[in-house]
């Protein structure tokens, strides 16, 4: 669908093109901002400005409007940046996937994509140059949301490489949506990881005034060189303002706002670091440090995991056959970890067959119990487990990769239950 | 399972029974609580003690501990108070349906049970007589992970009743685990409710000396008579403190943390007022006000109605059995409302069957928009909607309701997209 007949003859008359800065007058109101294409959900007498404020409006053009172009299209140039390597400083590599941290507005369709290259980024952002040799590498070029299990592991690996080859931290630009969940991955896959490796998104794509994603990279280049630590950590603004930054533990960190710039919240931990624009840093964790030892990526991961959320009303009859297909299944139950006691059937029925049952709470904050009621103690005698204050989307990715690296369900609730890269308190509840 | 025939012996000589208040001493520590009963997850020579913190021990009984009787069980007594009617005061009806709010430590199992008469709890809270007139009814007495959608009807049935009979306000005792849920479910099925509405629960169970049950009932009962408020709310700590209370909107409340008294937050929306220990009232919302109108409780669900969340490596074969068989599916998707893109066949698949998909995000705080990026229109095209601001339980509840009160999809998906009870923005997206 375009925009209708008489709407692209004016345009066409004006000259005007997608990407032409406009102004529109409208009765009283005028709107100045950049022509978009039609959008299939909008009628086709509505134009498309994309404003100042990254936000489209829909104006209806009807006989009385005036339109005016302003500015010709920004033609958009890719150039690589030379690349000057400076002695002693730190070398940082990015590993580029996709997100709105590498994205630009497409004239064509109007949506945001992935496109920008990895050194683009960096040359967004020259002062990264001062404090590390950077190198770029395109790894994947897609949204977060449509990373899969297979692209954990390509990450790991290439990650464990780069560091094996002298890398002294990674820095992964990775979509918002679901950086969550591979920072919990390569928390596992990396294990003892000897270096930083970091990752690092935006909310605001980078041709709004409003972008969080130079900042965000500048926050991570500096917490790689300065912090000496070690480990998979996320990098995203702390506050709504552009001045302040939180480093989050890998495994404890969850996106919990769908577009404020300080989305990201670690969960039942502290920040490990807070940095502000001028690079001052706060360090709350003690370790662990940088070393030289070897990266190995441990990436086997049994894909028959599910992740479900308890509610009133679940049917233990329609998700009988998930469960019992399933290796592992995490629930993120009520409250302490509960579930309705119509569950607790199947829920020993899968154990009995050798499935994983771990319950997490929907809560997120705090830890699980199933000590205190007695839905919860039913729940452990049909052999459900539960890991403390372990997050259920970490849970999720953690049992996949505890199924895939030991030989029974029983040392895989063993290793579930031990914590491993910051994932859960160290603190075992006391089971009376 | 029973304590070791050693361990009984002991007990038995010194005359502890279960509820006994014991000292023990082992090498240079020294426990005081309450003797409680075996506990299967415990190993027989493990004595466990209830301490004054209301968290359990449990306590390796050898050859070198001294354990020494204190003081003989409590014996529990339930006294019904006498109901004196005040003229001139609100008449309030409290609906019991079991929780922690009205329960008590069972010395039998250990465990926390739902037992105390609604009465009881009244009598526990005596203030409550200066400012209402209180009648008690005793609907259910469960854990709230065990309430279903035919508890949901029950209750709406017996508030709608109590109400048409000439209360002023409801006060409905509740387990906290899925409060949240009926808060929503009744917030649909009362519809425009002349009077107010409020569930109340409680963190620490009232045997315990942080008990906040009586506190909150007592916010709760200063909400129902004097904020002038209809509608259904939901009345909790909010500060760890016992000096502060919340009264969330039931529509837009989730218990956020699995122990903290405060652990009930209103989300994308302020809470309806604040009070403190005084009864001190803040309101932020300016209606709907108390009037003398009939309440009538639509209470038909349609029960073929699931919520999931998205993650990573999500099957769509594995839950095209879920999803073709519902007639409504809430997903909680990533970011601004998205899935994996090879969801998006399953999505189509099921819309055309004649499936309501509805999409929020499991950031739970902010609004869903599937316009800015590429999977987010597809999923539209799909035949997927959204709606804005709603969190995904209170957007399965309504669907659920949404389904049994109109005739086909269609209609369903524009009362979806309709706010009722204050569930979302009234603003909707621009669909540019």
């Amino acid at each position: 669908m375009s925009y209708s007949d008489s709407l692209s003859k004016l345009l066409g008359d004006l000259g005007a093109t997608e990407g032409s800065k406009l102004s529109v007058v409208n009765g009283d109101r005028t709107y100045v901002g950049t022509l978009m294409p039609h959008h299939e959900f909008s009628a086709p007498d509505i134009l498309i400005l994309k404003m100042k404020s990254g936000y489209n409006v829909g104006i209806r053009i009807g006989p009385e409007t005036k339109v005016e172009v302003l500015e010709a299209p920004v033609e958009r140039t890719k150039k690589e940046g030379e690349v000057e390597f400076k002695k002693g400083l730190p070398k940082l590599v990015l590993i580029g996937t996709g997100g709105t941290i590498a994205s630009y507005v497409d004239y064509r369709t109007g949506a945001v994509h992935p496109a920008l290259s990895t050194s683009d980024m960096v040359n967004a952002v020259p002062e990264i140059r001062d404090i590390a040799n950077i190198d770029a590498r395109v790894l994947f070029s897609i949204f977060s949301e449509n990373m899969n299990v297979e692209h954990w592991q390509k990450l790991a690996e290439a990650v464990a490489e780069e560091l094996n080859n002298g890398a002294d931290g990674i820095i992964i630009p990775h979509g918002t949506d679901t950086m969550g969940y591979t920072a919990a991955a390569l928390s596992f896959m990396l294990g003892d990881v000897s270096k930083p490796v970091v990752l690092v998104g935006a909310q605001r794509s980078s041709d709004r005034p409003s972008s969080d994603a130079s900042s965000n990279l500048m926050a991570c280049a500096r917490f790689c060189t300065k912090a000496d630590r070690a480990g998979v950590y996320v990098v995203m603004h702390d506050t709504s303002g552009d001045d302040s930054f939180a480093v989050h533990i890998g495994s404890r960190v969850r996106k919990m706002h769908t577009s404020r710039r300080d989305a990201f919240h670690s969960i039942n931990a502290a920040p490990a670091a807070h940095l502000d624009k001028d690079g001052k840093m706060v360090l709350n964790i003690d370790g662990p440090r940088v070393s030289d030892a070897k990266v190995v990526a441990k990436t086997g991961m049994e894909r028959a995991c599910v992740l479900l959320q308890y509610y009133p009303g679940m049917d233990p009859v329609l998700f009988e056959d998930i469960f019992m297909k399933s290796k592992g299944v995490v629930i993120s139950g009520s409250g302490l970890g509960h579930v309705n006691e119509n569950m607790i059937p199947l829920i020993r029925k899968a154990c009995d067959n050798g499935t994983v049952v771990v319950m997490t709470s929907q809560c997120l904050n705090g830890r699980t119990n199933l000590n205190v009621y007695n839905t919860g103690r039913d729940m452990l005698s049909a052999g459900a487990i539960t890991v403390l204050d372990m997050l259920p989307e970490t849970a999720y990715v953690k049992l996949m990769w505890a199924l895939a690296n030991t030989s029974t369900p029983e040392e895989a609730k063993e290793l579930m239950q031990t914590p491993l890269a910051g994932e859960m308190s160290d603190r075992r509840t006391i089971d009376v």
